[in-house]
């Protein structure tokens, strides 16, 4: 039998939406209960019936004397400017564990770039933060890393940091592209969400430092957990963001300082490089 | 009444669900009707209307002798190493339009940055692309501008290129963050998509060659529509993104070539400042 919904539920679930949306965010006043009573038409008690249900499952917190905020959460972030899998974390306890749920050759989908049709590596891994899984990733190797990288090796650990101290061979760029999608059955189930859920889809290739491949991959984030973060220059231009960890995520600390001295070199490639490009367009432009 | 969902629905809309979650993608072939027969436990009638129902819908196309793969769809991409909302699509005969749907002063909520708790002049605008909503901005700029930039200057217009015609300030960059989050009823209204949609949210600020700041926006972007791309170096070596745009985005040629000189003396900023941080990092790890 279909249930009609409350009406305390309908302007709940809407105030939700507009927190989750980002429309309301973080210390936001929410709008008063006179002004909700008359945008629903509703009595007092049934807006009061909203809030407090809001408040009970932490969405916002009462303002002594200003009425409801919006409460703030805890968020992962994760730099795009970086290539690997690094997060800023939130706090600084926060415990980021691998899980490696599929670890096989098989034969890529037509539409992988550099491994579609051929036998590859094939790996599905989870990450978690202090138990809660917020990443899946699904990514394409070329077939004799196998022999190399082992499953093992991939158990709470970083695979570009694998690649360097394994391969000798530090991961120095590539394409990535950035979606919203709904999470599937198998993702949603993965990631302890519903189906359907907003997650953020990270995906691309990455290369060392000749260009060769060293992967293809595919991270589906959830969306109410991980934000990525974006620095235009000049806002950038203070920050070195490959010394910009934290302990914790990085396993090897010895690694970290060979990777920031790639990172620096392969910084410094691009600064040239960017310098000779303004200059070629400068000369068609002037 | 509950109705129980016919099983070639359920086959349907977990492929559907497997495309639009980018697991399946454009190209790769569906697994066999065998397969699929097997893994649901049907028959193989039962398999054929479910893909039957996926080629009507367009999402999917027979292969000769191969059977079903993943159709290609027409997708925006908006460059994320690019300060502005301009946009690479598809296709040539492409048109971009944008709405002013408010334009007025109101006091900004305390979440928004450089605006909160002031009085600001406050954009919602709206972009389609040939008539197809895309993106909702939402848009806080310092009250004094509203003397300069008019509501009617914004209609089908880059609002970053109205900071640099009519205020004389090119935008240098600035923080951005990205996220998945759910459609709210109003945004899915705007969208013209369902509550719950997943869309790509691009936030952040933007400041002029002085840091000085320009704007806080937030943009809603259609998930199933727009995607971000994120060059990283080597990569993107090859590339000069300011001069890569496409005729009909631009509202004004000659503003492109101001602009792409801006680019380039901004960008050689970047590169040396990059050279600069480079160096310092190599000393201190050295």
């Amino acid at each position: 039998m279909a249930r009609r919904m409350p009406l305390h539920e309908k302007i709940a679930g809407d105030l939700r939406h507009r927190i989750e949306g980002r429309e309301l965010q973080a210390g936001d006043l929410l709008p008063s209960e006179a002004d909700l009573c008359t945008e629903y038409s509703v009595s007092r008690s049934t807006v009061r019936q909203a809030l407090a249900a809001l408040e009970a499952s932490g969405l916002v917190r009462k303002a002594q004397g200003r009425g409801s905020v919006v409460a703030s959460h805890p968020e992962l972030h994760r730099d795009l400017a970086r290539t690997g899998l690094s997060l800023h974390l939130g706090e600084e306890n926060t415990q980021v564990s691998t899980e490696v749920l599929e670890y096989d050759l098989a034969m890529a989908p037509d539409s992988v770039p550099f491994f579609g049709g051929t036998e590859a590596l094939r790996l599905v891994r989870r990450r978690s933060s202090n138990g809660e899984p917020f990443a899946v990733i699904r990514t394409w190797l070329p077939r004799d890393f196998a022999k190399l990288i082992t499953r093992d090796s991939l158990v709470d650990a970083s695979l570009h940091e694998r690649f360097a101290s394994i391969l000798g061979r530090a991961v120095a760029g590539g394409r990535r592209q950035v979606r919203a999608v709904g999470a599937t059955a198998q993702l949603g189930a993965l990631l302890e969400t519903q189906e359907g859920t907003p997650l953020l889809l990270l995906e691309g290739e990455s290369v060392d430092r000749e260009g060769s491949i060293l992967e293809s991959f595919q991270t589906w984030h959830r969306g109410d957990l991980v934000a990525f973060d974006v620095d235009n220059p000049p806002s950038a231009l203070p920050t070195v963001p490959w010394l910009g960890e934290r302990a914790g995520v990085r396993p090897d600390g010895v690694m970290g300082g060979i990777d920031a001295l790639e990172g620096a070199v392969s910084s410094i490639e691009t600064g040239l490089a960017a310098v000779q490009d303004a200059l070629q367009a400068l000369r068609r432009n002037v």
